[in-house]
Protein backbone atom coordinates (compact mmCIF):
# COMPACT_ATOMS: atom_id res chain seq x y z
CA UNK A 1 0.00 0.00 0.00
CA UNK A 2 2.82 2.55 1.32
CA UNK A 3 5.01 1.28 -1.64
CA UNK A 4 2.07 1.89 -4.45
CA UNK A 5 1.10 5.54 -3.25
CA UNK A 6 5.13 6.35 -3.23
CA UNK A 7 5.38 4.91 -6.94
CA UNK A 8 2.15 7.00 -7.35
CA UNK A 9 4.06 9.86 -5.96
CA UNK A 10 7.06 9.59 -7.69
CA UNK A 11 5.32 9.20 -11.24
CA UNK A 12 3.31 12.47 -10.54
CA UNK A 13 6.41 14.92 -9.59
CA UNK A 14 8.35 12.46 -12.64
CA UNK A 15 5.17 14.63 -14.69
CA UNK A 16 5.56 17.72 -12.90
CA UNK A 17 9.43 17.95 -13.59
CA UNK A 18 8.55 17.05 -17.46
CA UNK A 19 6.00 19.54 -18.12
CA UNK A 20 8.13 22.28 -16.89
CA UNK A 21 10.66 20.47 -18.88
CA UNK A 22 8.33 20.73 -21.87
CA UNK A 23 7.09 24.32 -21.34
CA UNK A 24 11.38 24.75 -21.68
CA UNK A 25 11.27 22.87 -24.90
CA UNK A 26 14.18 20.38 -22.95
CA UNK A 27 15.09 17.64 -25.66
CA UNK A 28 14.35 14.29 -24.11
CA UNK A 29 17.30 13.29 -21.82
CA UNK A 30 17.54 16.82 -20.27
CA UNK A 31 13.50 16.53 -20.22
CA UNK A 32 14.32 12.89 -18.27
CA UNK A 33 16.87 14.23 -15.98
CA UNK A 34 14.94 17.53 -14.61
CA UNK A 35 11.63 14.49 -14.22
CA UNK A 36 13.93 12.69 -12.40
CA UNK A 37 15.70 15.18 -10.00
CA UNK A 38 11.91 16.72 -9.11
CA UNK A 39 10.67 13.03 -8.39
CA UNK A 40 13.56 11.99 -6.51
CA UNK A 41 15.08 14.89 -5.37
CA UNK A 42 13.11 15.45 -1.82
CA UNK A 43 13.25 11.69 -0.73
CA UNK A 44 16.77 11.13 -1.67
CA UNK A 45 17.38 14.64 0.54
CA UNK A 46 15.63 13.02 3.54
CA UNK A 47 17.62 9.06 3.04
CA UNK A 48 20.40 11.04 2.93
CA UNK A 49 19.71 12.72 6.59
CA UNK A 50 18.44 9.87 7.69
CA UNK A 51 21.44 8.24 7.03
CA UNK A 52 19.97 5.29 5.29
CA UNK A 53 20.38 4.55 1.92
CA UNK A 54 18.16 6.55 -0.86
CA UNK A 55 15.01 4.36 -1.61
CA UNK A 56 15.57 4.39 -5.21
CA UNK A 57 19.10 2.67 -4.95
CA UNK A 58 17.92 -0.96 -4.52
CA UNK A 59 14.12 -0.85 -6.35
CA UNK A 60 14.92 0.27 -9.53
CA UNK A 61 11.03 0.14 -10.18
CA UNK A 62 11.00 3.75 -9.27
CA UNK A 63 13.71 4.61 -11.90
CA UNK A 64 11.34 2.79 -14.50
CA UNK A 65 8.55 4.37 -13.32
CA UNK A 66 10.21 7.88 -14.09
CA UNK A 67 11.51 6.83 -17.12
CA UNK A 68 8.00 5.72 -18.47
CA UNK A 69 6.28 8.46 -17.17
CA UNK A 70 8.40 11.05 -18.67
CA UNK A 71 8.50 9.62 -21.57
CA UNK A 72 4.41 9.24 -22.01
CA UNK A 73 4.26 13.43 -20.46
CA UNK A 74 6.71 14.70 -23.39
CA UNK A 75 4.73 13.18 -26.29
CA UNK A 76 1.11 13.19 -24.95
CA UNK A 77 -0.71 15.67 -26.59
CA UNK A 78 -2.18 18.80 -25.29
CA UNK A 79 -4.23 21.68 -26.06
CA UNK A 80 -3.18 24.92 -25.31
CA UNK A 81 -3.60 26.28 -21.77
CA UNK A 82 -3.87 22.98 -20.23
CA UNK A 83 -0.38 22.72 -19.24
CA UNK A 84 0.22 25.19 -16.52
CA UNK A 85 -2.80 24.54 -14.65
CA UNK A 86 -2.30 20.60 -15.02
CA UNK A 87 1.21 21.47 -13.61
CA UNK A 88 -0.46 22.50 -10.44
CA UNK A 89 -2.47 20.08 -9.85
CA UNK A 90 -0.27 17.30 -10.15
CA UNK A 91 2.37 19.40 -7.97
CA UNK A 92 -0.24 19.55 -5.71
CA UNK A 93 -0.62 15.72 -5.56
CA UNK A 94 2.69 15.16 -5.60
CA UNK A 95 2.99 17.19 -2.50
CA UNK A 96 0.20 16.10 -0.14
CA UNK A 97 1.49 12.25 -1.04
CA UNK A 98 5.02 13.33 -0.71
CA UNK A 99 4.83 15.03 2.59
CA UNK A 100 2.75 12.16 4.22
CA UNK A 101 4.90 9.49 2.67
CA UNK A 102 8.03 11.57 3.82
CA UNK A 103 6.50 11.45 7.56
CA UNK A 104 5.83 7.88 7.76
CA UNK A 105 9.13 7.21 6.50
CA UNK A 106 10.68 9.09 9.27
CA UNK A 107 8.75 7.83 11.89
CA UNK A 108 9.54 4.40 10.92
CA UNK A 109 13.34 5.09 11.11
CA UNK A 110 12.48 6.01 14.69
CA UNK A 111 13.42 10.10 14.79
CA UNK A 112 11.12 12.24 17.23
CA UNK A 113 8.02 13.52 15.87
CA UNK A 114 8.65 16.93 15.44
CA UNK A 115 11.82 15.96 13.16
CA UNK A 116 9.66 14.03 10.92
CA UNK A 117 7.46 17.14 10.45
CA UNK A 118 10.10 18.68 9.27
CA UNK A 119 11.39 15.62 7.18
CA UNK A 120 7.04 14.99 5.57
CA UNK A 121 7.70 19.09 4.54
CA UNK A 122 11.58 18.83 2.87
CA UNK A 123 10.39 15.71 0.89
CA UNK A 124 7.57 17.37 0.37
CA UNK A 125 8.70 20.36 -1.45
CA UNK A 126 12.39 19.49 -2.07
CA UNK A 127 11.79 18.04 -5.29
CA UNK A 128 9.59 21.12 -6.91
CA UNK A 129 12.11 23.20 -5.37
CA UNK A 130 14.76 21.61 -7.43
CA UNK A 131 12.60 21.67 -10.44
CA UNK A 132 12.04 25.56 -10.44
CA UNK A 133 15.26 26.52 -9.35
CA UNK A 134 16.72 24.47 -12.53
CA UNK A 135 13.88 26.34 -14.42
CA UNK A 136 15.54 29.53 -13.49
CA UNK A 137 12.11 30.54 -12.22
CA UNK A 138 11.62 31.78 -8.48
CA UNK A 139 10.44 28.52 -6.86
CA UNK A 140 6.55 28.04 -6.23
CA UNK A 141 6.87 28.10 -2.39
CA UNK A 142 8.39 31.74 -2.67
CA UNK A 143 5.33 32.82 -4.30
CA UNK A 144 2.70 33.48 -1.10
CA UNK A 145 0.67 30.59 -2.76
CA UNK A 146 -0.25 28.74 0.71
CA UNK A 147 2.77 25.86 -0.55
CA UNK A 148 4.37 25.14 2.24
CA UNK A 149 1.49 25.87 4.39
CA UNK A 150 -0.13 23.54 2.87
CA UNK A 151 2.39 20.84 3.30
CA UNK A 152 2.39 22.24 7.05
CA UNK A 153 -0.91 21.81 7.39
CA UNK A 154 -1.06 17.99 6.64
CA UNK A 155 2.34 17.06 8.13
CA UNK A 156 0.72 18.66 11.56
CA UNK A 157 -2.58 16.71 10.68
CA UNK A 158 -0.84 13.43 10.51
CA UNK A 159 1.10 14.00 13.58
CA UNK A 160 -1.76 14.66 15.13
CA UNK A 161 -3.05 11.46 14.33
CA UNK A 162 -0.23 9.24 14.93
CA UNK A 163 0.63 10.79 18.35
CA UNK A 164 -3.70 9.29 19.29
CA UNK A 165 -2.66 6.60 17.66
CA UNK A 166 -5.17 6.51 14.73
CA UNK A 167 -5.07 3.66 11.84
CA UNK A 168 -2.29 4.29 9.95
CA UNK A 169 -4.23 4.37 6.44
CA UNK A 170 -7.02 6.76 7.80
CA UNK A 171 -4.40 8.98 9.36
CA UNK A 172 -2.74 8.62 5.74
CA UNK A 173 -5.59 9.11 3.82
CA UNK A 174 -6.68 12.48 6.09
CA UNK A 175 -3.33 14.04 6.36
CA UNK A 176 -2.88 14.00 2.07
CA UNK A 177 -6.62 15.34 2.04
CA UNK A 178 -5.99 18.36 4.31
CA UNK A 179 -3.14 19.25 1.89
CA UNK A 180 -4.88 18.58 -0.83
CA UNK A 181 -7.79 20.61 0.18
CA UNK A 182 -5.53 23.77 1.38
CA UNK A 183 -3.45 23.85 -1.52
CA UNK A 184 -5.70 22.97 -4.79
CA UNK A 185 -7.98 25.76 -2.15
CA UNK A 186 -5.67 28.26 -2.81
CA UNK A 187 -5.16 27.76 -6.41
CA UNK A 188 -8.28 27.69 -6.91
CA UNK A 189 -9.66 31.16 -5.11
CA UNK A 190 -6.07 32.87 -5.10
CA UNK A 191 -5.73 32.25 -1.46
CA UNK A 192 -2.47 33.58 0.25
CA UNK A 193 -1.83 34.43 3.78
CA UNK A 194 -1.30 37.63 4.94
CA UNK A 195 2.45 39.11 6.23
CA UNK A 196 3.24 39.39 9.44
CA UNK A 197 5.33 42.89 8.35
CA UNK A 198 3.83 46.01 9.42
CA UNK A 199 6.37 47.93 7.36
CA UNK A 200 6.13 48.34 3.28
CA UNK B 1 29.82 27.48 25.27
CA UNK B 2 30.74 26.07 22.05
CA UNK B 3 26.77 25.28 21.81
CA UNK B 4 25.55 28.27 23.04
CA UNK B 5 27.80 29.96 20.29
CA UNK B 6 26.07 27.29 17.43
CA UNK B 7 22.41 28.39 18.85
CA UNK B 8 23.24 31.83 18.47
CA UNK B 9 24.97 31.21 15.08
CA UNK B 10 21.37 29.24 13.92
CA UNK B 11 19.42 32.32 15.03
CA UNK B 12 21.28 35.21 13.21
CA UNK B 13 21.29 33.19 10.16
CA UNK B 14 17.67 32.06 10.43
CA UNK B 15 17.45 36.29 11.13
CA UNK B 16 18.77 36.92 7.64
CA UNK B 17 16.60 34.13 6.15
CA UNK B 18 13.31 35.42 7.21
CA UNK B 19 14.45 38.70 6.04
CA UNK B 20 15.02 37.86 3.28
CA UNK B 21 12.09 36.31 2.87
CA UNK B 22 10.33 39.70 4.08
CA UNK B 23 11.51 41.60 1.38
CA UNK B 24 10.34 39.15 -1.06
CA UNK B 25 6.85 39.11 0.99
CA UNK B 26 6.63 35.46 1.35
CA UNK B 27 3.96 34.03 3.22
CA UNK B 28 5.07 32.58 7.36
CA UNK B 29 5.06 29.13 6.53
CA UNK B 30 7.28 29.86 3.58
CA UNK B 31 9.43 32.13 5.88
CA UNK B 32 9.71 29.82 8.11
CA UNK B 33 11.24 27.20 5.34
CA UNK B 34 13.76 29.94 3.94
CA UNK B 35 15.06 30.76 7.50
CA UNK B 36 15.37 27.20 8.47
CA UNK B 37 17.45 26.33 5.10
CA UNK B 38 19.58 29.50 5.88
CA UNK B 39 19.94 28.49 9.46
CA UNK B 40 20.74 24.44 8.77
CA UNK B 41 21.85 24.33 5.16
CA UNK B 42 25.53 24.70 5.96
CA UNK B 43 26.35 22.60 8.91
CA UNK B 44 23.54 19.74 7.57
CA UNK B 45 26.03 19.59 4.41
CA UNK B 46 29.29 19.80 6.97
CA UNK B 47 27.81 16.82 8.56
CA UNK B 48 26.72 14.56 5.77
CA UNK B 49 29.86 14.98 4.13
CA UNK B 50 31.38 14.09 7.48
CA UNK B 51 28.97 11.22 8.04
CA UNK B 52 27.82 11.90 10.99
CA UNK B 53 23.98 12.50 12.15
CA UNK B 54 23.12 16.07 11.10
CA UNK B 55 23.16 18.52 13.89
CA UNK B 56 19.50 19.23 14.78
CA UNK B 57 18.01 15.97 14.66
CA UNK B 58 18.36 14.43 18.21
CA UNK B 59 18.54 17.97 19.52
CA UNK B 60 15.15 20.06 19.48
CA UNK B 61 16.69 23.43 20.29
CA UNK B 62 18.01 24.11 17.17
CA UNK B 63 14.22 23.77 15.23
CA UNK B 64 13.00 25.80 18.18
CA UNK B 65 15.53 28.98 17.96
CA UNK B 66 14.82 28.62 14.33
CA UNK B 67 11.12 28.94 14.82
CA UNK B 68 10.95 31.23 17.43
CA UNK B 69 13.44 33.68 15.81
CA UNK B 70 11.76 33.59 12.38
CA UNK B 71 8.20 34.66 13.82
CA UNK B 72 10.03 37.57 16.07
CA UNK B 73 12.24 38.43 12.79
CA UNK B 74 8.22 38.13 10.52
CA UNK B 75 6.52 40.31 12.97
CA UNK B 76 9.77 42.77 14.05
CA UNK B 77 8.08 46.45 13.17
CA UNK B 78 10.93 48.16 10.74
CA UNK B 79 11.14 51.55 9.79
CA UNK B 80 12.28 51.58 6.02
CA UNK B 81 15.72 51.64 5.01
CA UNK B 82 16.75 49.69 7.92
CA UNK B 83 16.46 45.93 6.43
CA UNK B 84 19.36 45.97 3.97
CA UNK B 85 22.00 46.74 6.10
CA UNK B 86 20.66 44.72 9.32
CA UNK B 87 21.00 41.66 6.68
CA UNK B 88 24.58 42.24 5.51
CA UNK B 89 25.17 42.88 9.22
CA UNK B 90 23.49 39.43 10.74
CA UNK B 91 25.10 37.89 7.77
CA UNK B 92 28.62 39.04 8.28
CA UNK B 93 28.15 37.55 12.38
CA UNK B 94 26.60 33.78 11.11
CA UNK B 95 29.59 33.92 8.52
CA UNK B 96 31.86 34.25 11.66
CA UNK B 97 30.33 32.29 13.65
CA UNK B 98 29.66 28.98 11.46
CA UNK B 99 32.83 29.30 9.68
CA UNK B 100 34.82 28.51 13.23
CA UNK B 101 32.06 26.33 14.56
CA UNK B 102 32.33 23.95 11.39
CA UNK B 103 36.10 24.09 11.91
CA UNK B 104 35.93 23.16 15.18
CA UNK B 105 33.39 20.28 14.71
CA UNK B 106 35.46 19.41 11.55
CA UNK B 107 38.69 18.65 13.68
CA UNK B 108 36.47 17.13 16.32
CA UNK B 109 35.72 14.89 13.39
CA UNK B 110 39.60 14.22 13.40
CA UNK B 111 39.57 15.08 9.75
CA UNK B 112 43.38 17.07 8.73
CA UNK B 113 43.27 20.75 8.98
CA UNK B 114 43.36 21.00 5.05
CA UNK B 115 39.77 19.64 5.04
CA UNK B 116 38.27 21.04 8.07
CA UNK B 117 39.42 25.27 6.19
CA UNK B 118 37.09 23.41 3.80
CA UNK B 119 34.41 22.52 5.98
CA UNK B 120 34.79 25.66 7.83
CA UNK B 121 34.04 27.90 5.05
CA UNK B 122 31.52 25.42 3.67
CA UNK B 123 29.43 25.94 6.63
CA UNK B 124 29.96 29.19 6.50
CA UNK B 125 28.90 30.10 3.00
CA UNK B 126 26.26 27.13 1.91
CA UNK B 127 22.95 28.41 4.06
CA UNK B 128 23.59 32.10 2.93
CA UNK B 129 24.04 30.88 -0.69
CA UNK B 130 21.29 28.37 -0.89
CA UNK B 131 19.10 31.44 0.91
CA UNK B 132 19.90 33.77 -1.92
CA UNK B 133 19.67 31.06 -4.58
CA UNK B 134 15.98 30.16 -3.34
CA UNK B 135 15.44 34.46 -3.34
CA UNK B 136 16.20 34.33 -6.84
CA UNK B 137 19.38 36.38 -6.22
CA UNK B 138 23.28 35.60 -7.50
CA UNK B 139 24.79 34.83 -4.06
CA UNK B 140 26.38 37.29 -2.08
CA UNK B 141 29.60 35.57 -2.54
CA UNK B 142 29.67 36.28 -6.20
CA UNK B 143 29.19 39.55 -5.60
CA UNK B 144 32.80 40.85 -5.35
CA UNK B 145 32.04 42.02 -1.86
CA UNK B 146 34.87 39.97 0.05
CA UNK B 147 32.55 37.50 1.53
CA UNK B 148 34.26 34.05 1.24
CA UNK B 149 37.92 35.61 1.48
CA UNK B 150 36.34 37.26 4.61
CA UNK B 151 35.28 33.20 5.72
CA UNK B 152 38.84 32.14 4.69
CA UNK B 153 40.30 34.77 6.73
CA UNK B 154 38.98 33.95 9.77
CA UNK B 155 39.11 30.06 9.13
CA UNK B 156 42.64 30.35 7.93
CA UNK B 157 43.73 32.63 11.42
CA UNK B 158 41.67 29.71 13.76
CA UNK B 159 43.99 27.17 12.15
CA UNK B 160 47.51 28.60 12.28
CA UNK B 161 46.22 28.95 15.93
CA UNK B 162 45.26 25.07 16.25
CA UNK B 163 48.38 24.28 14.78
CA UNK B 164 50.35 26.14 17.18
CA UNK B 165 47.72 24.51 20.31
CA UNK B 166 46.46 27.78 21.50
CA UNK B 167 43.87 27.94 23.84
CA UNK B 168 40.45 26.95 22.05
CA UNK B 169 38.37 30.06 23.56
CA UNK B 170 40.77 32.43 22.79
CA UNK B 171 41.15 31.03 19.46
CA UNK B 172 37.79 30.52 18.73
CA UNK B 173 37.48 34.51 19.72
CA UNK B 174 40.23 35.72 17.39
CA UNK B 175 38.92 33.85 14.68
CA UNK B 176 35.68 34.74 14.22
CA UNK B 177 36.85 38.47 15.03
CA UNK B 178 39.13 37.88 11.77
CA UNK B 179 36.04 36.81 9.72
CA UNK B 180 34.04 40.13 11.20
CA UNK B 181 36.48 42.56 10.69
CA UNK B 182 37.60 41.83 7.38
CA UNK B 183 33.56 41.33 6.15
CA UNK B 184 32.32 44.60 8.20
CA UNK B 185 35.08 47.12 6.78
CA UNK B 186 34.48 44.88 3.57
CA UNK B 187 30.75 45.91 3.60
CA UNK B 188 31.80 49.80 5.51
CA UNK B 189 34.28 50.91 2.67
CA UNK B 190 32.79 49.00 -0.21
CA UNK B 191 35.90 46.99 -0.60
CA UNK B 192 36.71 44.63 -3.13
CA UNK B 193 39.39 42.76 -4.27
CA UNK B 194 41.32 43.39 -7.33
CA UNK B 195 40.27 40.03 -9.97
CA UNK B 196 43.53 38.78 -11.03
CA UNK B 197 42.73 38.89 -14.81
CA UNK B 198 44.61 40.76 -17.40
CA UNK B 199 41.69 41.16 -19.86
CA UNK B 200 38.45 42.99 -20.11
CA UNK C 1 45.74 5.36 -14.09
CA UNK C 2 41.86 6.15 -13.26
CA UNK C 3 43.47 8.07 -9.82
CA UNK C 4 45.23 10.10 -12.86
CA UNK C 5 42.10 10.53 -15.00
CA UNK C 6 40.10 11.56 -12.19
CA UNK C 7 42.78 14.38 -10.87
CA UNK C 8 42.20 15.62 -14.84
CA UNK C 9 38.48 15.53 -14.55
CA UNK C 10 38.82 17.89 -11.31
CA UNK C 11 41.54 20.40 -13.07
CA UNK C 12 39.39 20.42 -16.08
CA UNK C 13 36.31 21.00 -14.22
CA UNK C 14 37.93 23.44 -11.77
CA UNK C 15 38.89 26.00 -15.03
CA UNK C 16 35.44 25.67 -16.19
CA UNK C 17 34.25 27.06 -12.63
CA UNK C 18 37.16 29.30 -12.42
CA UNK C 19 36.95 30.84 -16.09
CA UNK C 20 33.18 31.18 -15.05
CA UNK C 21 33.82 33.36 -12.05
CA UNK C 22 36.08 35.02 -14.51
CA UNK C 23 33.30 36.12 -16.75
CA UNK C 24 31.35 36.93 -13.62
CA UNK C 25 34.48 39.31 -12.23
CA UNK C 26 34.62 37.60 -9.13
CA UNK C 27 37.60 37.80 -6.71
CA UNK C 28 40.37 35.26 -6.28
CA UNK C 29 38.75 33.49 -3.53
CA UNK C 30 35.07 33.75 -4.57
CA UNK C 31 36.50 32.14 -7.75
CA UNK C 32 38.03 28.97 -5.96
CA UNK C 33 34.93 28.40 -4.20
CA UNK C 34 33.21 28.14 -7.93
CA UNK C 35 35.68 26.12 -9.25
CA UNK C 36 36.04 23.84 -6.44
CA UNK C 37 31.99 23.23 -6.09
CA UNK C 38 32.22 22.66 -10.11
CA UNK C 39 35.08 20.06 -10.18
CA UNK C 40 33.89 18.39 -6.85
CA UNK C 41 30.28 18.62 -6.38
CA UNK C 42 28.91 15.85 -8.88
CA UNK C 43 31.27 13.22 -7.27
CA UNK C 44 30.42 14.43 -3.95
CA UNK C 45 26.66 13.97 -4.53
CA UNK C 46 27.76 10.65 -5.99
CA UNK C 47 29.70 9.48 -2.62
CA UNK C 48 26.94 10.70 -0.63
CA UNK C 49 24.51 8.55 -2.23
CA UNK C 50 26.59 5.38 -2.57
CA UNK C 51 27.08 6.06 1.57
CA UNK C 52 30.72 6.07 1.16
CA UNK C 53 33.17 8.95 1.92
CA UNK C 54 33.80 11.66 -0.02
CA UNK C 55 36.84 11.42 -2.31
CA UNK C 56 38.46 14.26 -1.45
CA UNK C 57 38.63 14.06 2.37
CA UNK C 58 41.23 11.55 3.09
CA UNK C 59 43.47 12.48 -0.31
CA UNK C 60 44.57 16.44 -0.16
CA UNK C 61 45.93 16.26 -4.08
CA UNK C 62 42.07 16.89 -5.06
CA UNK C 63 42.15 19.80 -3.30
CA UNK C 64 45.55 21.03 -4.32
CA UNK C 65 44.91 20.61 -7.80
CA UNK C 66 41.89 22.73 -7.64
CA UNK C 67 43.72 25.48 -5.95
CA UNK C 68 46.29 25.55 -8.88
CA UNK C 69 44.37 25.06 -11.68
CA UNK C 70 41.63 27.59 -10.19
CA UNK C 71 44.69 30.02 -9.46
CA UNK C 72 46.88 29.41 -13.01
CA UNK C 73 43.44 30.17 -14.67
CA UNK C 74 42.54 33.54 -13.08
CA UNK C 75 45.95 34.94 -13.67
CA UNK C 76 46.41 33.27 -17.40
CA UNK C 77 46.62 36.31 -20.38
CA UNK C 78 43.60 35.18 -22.94
CA UNK C 79 42.68 37.15 -25.76
CA UNK C 80 39.13 38.19 -26.14
CA UNK C 81 36.95 36.01 -28.11
CA UNK C 82 38.16 32.79 -26.51
CA UNK C 83 36.33 32.25 -23.13
CA UNK C 84 33.03 31.15 -23.76
CA UNK C 85 34.89 28.56 -26.57
CA UNK C 86 37.20 27.37 -23.84
CA UNK C 87 34.59 27.22 -21.41
CA UNK C 88 32.58 25.03 -23.31
CA UNK C 89 35.15 22.41 -24.78
CA UNK C 90 36.85 22.12 -20.98
CA UNK C 91 33.27 21.73 -19.93
CA UNK C 92 32.58 18.43 -22.83
CA UNK C 93 35.89 17.15 -21.26
CA UNK C 94 34.92 17.24 -17.58
CA UNK C 95 31.59 16.01 -19.06
CA UNK C 96 33.02 12.68 -20.64
CA UNK C 97 35.43 12.22 -17.53
CA UNK C 98 33.51 12.60 -14.69
CA UNK C 99 30.11 10.45 -16.44
CA UNK C 100 32.81 7.36 -17.29
CA UNK C 101 35.07 7.84 -13.81
CA UNK C 102 31.24 8.15 -11.79
CA UNK C 103 30.12 4.83 -13.45
CA UNK C 104 33.33 2.94 -12.71
CA UNK C 105 33.04 4.14 -9.11
CA UNK C 106 29.56 3.20 -8.56
CA UNK C 107 30.20 0.05 -10.26
CA UNK C 108 33.07 -0.72 -7.85
CA UNK C 109 30.48 0.06 -4.85
CA UNK C 110 28.56 -3.04 -6.22
CA UNK C 111 25.10 -1.00 -6.92
CA UNK C 112 23.75 -2.19 -10.57
CA UNK C 113 24.79 -1.19 -13.71
CA UNK C 114 21.11 0.75 -14.34
CA UNK C 115 21.66 2.84 -10.93
CA UNK C 116 25.08 3.16 -12.09
CA UNK C 117 24.25 4.48 -15.04
CA UNK C 118 22.19 7.53 -12.98
CA UNK C 119 25.28 8.10 -11.07
CA UNK C 120 27.66 8.30 -14.22
CA UNK C 121 25.31 11.03 -15.53
CA UNK C 122 25.25 12.74 -12.51
CA UNK C 123 28.75 12.36 -11.84
CA UNK C 124 28.80 14.49 -15.03
CA UNK C 125 26.19 16.83 -15.27
CA UNK C 126 25.93 17.86 -11.55
CA UNK C 127 28.96 20.44 -10.99
CA UNK C 128 28.49 22.10 -13.88
CA UNK C 129 24.48 22.29 -13.06
CA UNK C 130 25.79 24.08 -10.03
CA UNK C 131 28.07 26.14 -11.25
CA UNK C 132 25.72 27.81 -13.65
CA UNK C 133 22.90 27.75 -10.25
CA UNK C 134 25.96 29.94 -8.83
CA UNK C 135 26.42 31.97 -11.55
CA UNK C 136 22.89 32.89 -12.48
CA UNK C 137 22.19 31.09 -15.71
CA UNK C 138 20.01 28.48 -17.01
CA UNK C 139 22.36 24.85 -16.48
CA UNK C 140 23.84 24.46 -19.49
CA UNK C 141 21.54 20.72 -19.60
CA UNK C 142 18.44 22.71 -20.07
CA UNK C 143 19.68 24.68 -22.93
CA UNK C 144 18.87 21.95 -25.73
CA UNK C 145 21.99 21.60 -26.66
CA UNK C 146 22.71 17.62 -26.31
CA UNK C 147 24.26 18.04 -22.80
CA UNK C 148 22.28 15.10 -20.94
CA UNK C 149 22.25 13.18 -23.93
CA UNK C 150 25.76 13.25 -24.73
CA UNK C 151 26.51 11.90 -21.30
CA UNK C 152 24.08 9.07 -21.62
CA UNK C 153 25.62 8.31 -24.61
CA UNK C 154 28.64 7.65 -23.24
CA UNK C 155 27.23 6.20 -20.13
CA UNK C 156 25.16 3.37 -22.19
CA UNK C 157 28.44 2.83 -24.15
CA UNK C 158 30.66 2.01 -20.85
CA UNK C 159 27.84 -0.14 -19.72
CA UNK C 160 27.53 -2.34 -22.84
CA UNK C 161 31.40 -2.86 -22.91
CA UNK C 162 31.25 -3.35 -19.24
CA UNK C 163 28.41 -6.00 -19.54
CA UNK C 164 30.55 -7.63 -22.18
CA UNK C 165 33.36 -8.08 -20.04
CA UNK C 166 35.59 -6.01 -22.64
CA UNK C 167 38.82 -4.44 -21.35
CA UNK C 168 38.96 -1.86 -18.98
CA UNK C 169 40.89 0.99 -20.09
CA UNK C 170 39.60 0.68 -23.49
CA UNK C 171 35.94 0.59 -22.18
CA UNK C 172 36.92 3.98 -20.62
CA UNK C 173 38.47 5.34 -23.49
CA UNK C 174 35.97 4.33 -26.03
CA UNK C 175 33.10 5.56 -23.55
CA UNK C 176 34.37 8.94 -23.03
CA UNK C 177 35.13 9.18 -27.05
CA UNK C 178 31.22 8.93 -27.25
CA UNK C 179 30.27 11.23 -25.44
CA UNK C 180 33.39 13.84 -26.49
CA UNK C 181 32.37 13.33 -30.06
CA UNK C 182 28.41 13.62 -29.25
CA UNK C 183 29.02 16.94 -27.03
CA UNK C 184 31.25 18.50 -29.43
CA UNK C 185 29.43 17.47 -32.66
CA UNK C 186 26.72 19.73 -30.53
CA UNK C 187 28.60 22.80 -30.01
CA UNK C 188 30.54 22.55 -33.51
CA UNK C 189 27.16 22.27 -35.62
CA UNK C 190 24.71 23.44 -33.05
CA UNK C 191 22.30 20.40 -32.99
CA UNK C 192 19.61 19.92 -31.02
CA UNK C 193 17.40 17.08 -30.59
CA UNK C 194 14.06 17.29 -31.62
CA UNK C 195 11.65 17.75 -28.48
CA UNK C 196 8.75 15.05 -28.94
CA UNK C 197 5.99 17.55 -28.46
CA UNK C 198 3.59 17.92 -30.73
CA UNK C 199 1.93 21.52 -29.28
CA UNK C 200 3.56 24.52 -29.23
Amino acid sequence: MMYALDLIGIAVFAISGAMAARQLQMDPFGSLILAGVTAIGGGTLRDLLLGITPFWIDDHNYLYVIAVTAFITMIWPLTRGWPYRILNVADAFGLALFTIMGMSRALSAEVSITVAVVMGVMTGVAGGMIRDLLSGQVPLILRREIYATASLAGALTYAGLHHLAFEWHASVAIGMLVTLVVRLSAIRWKLTLPTLTHNT
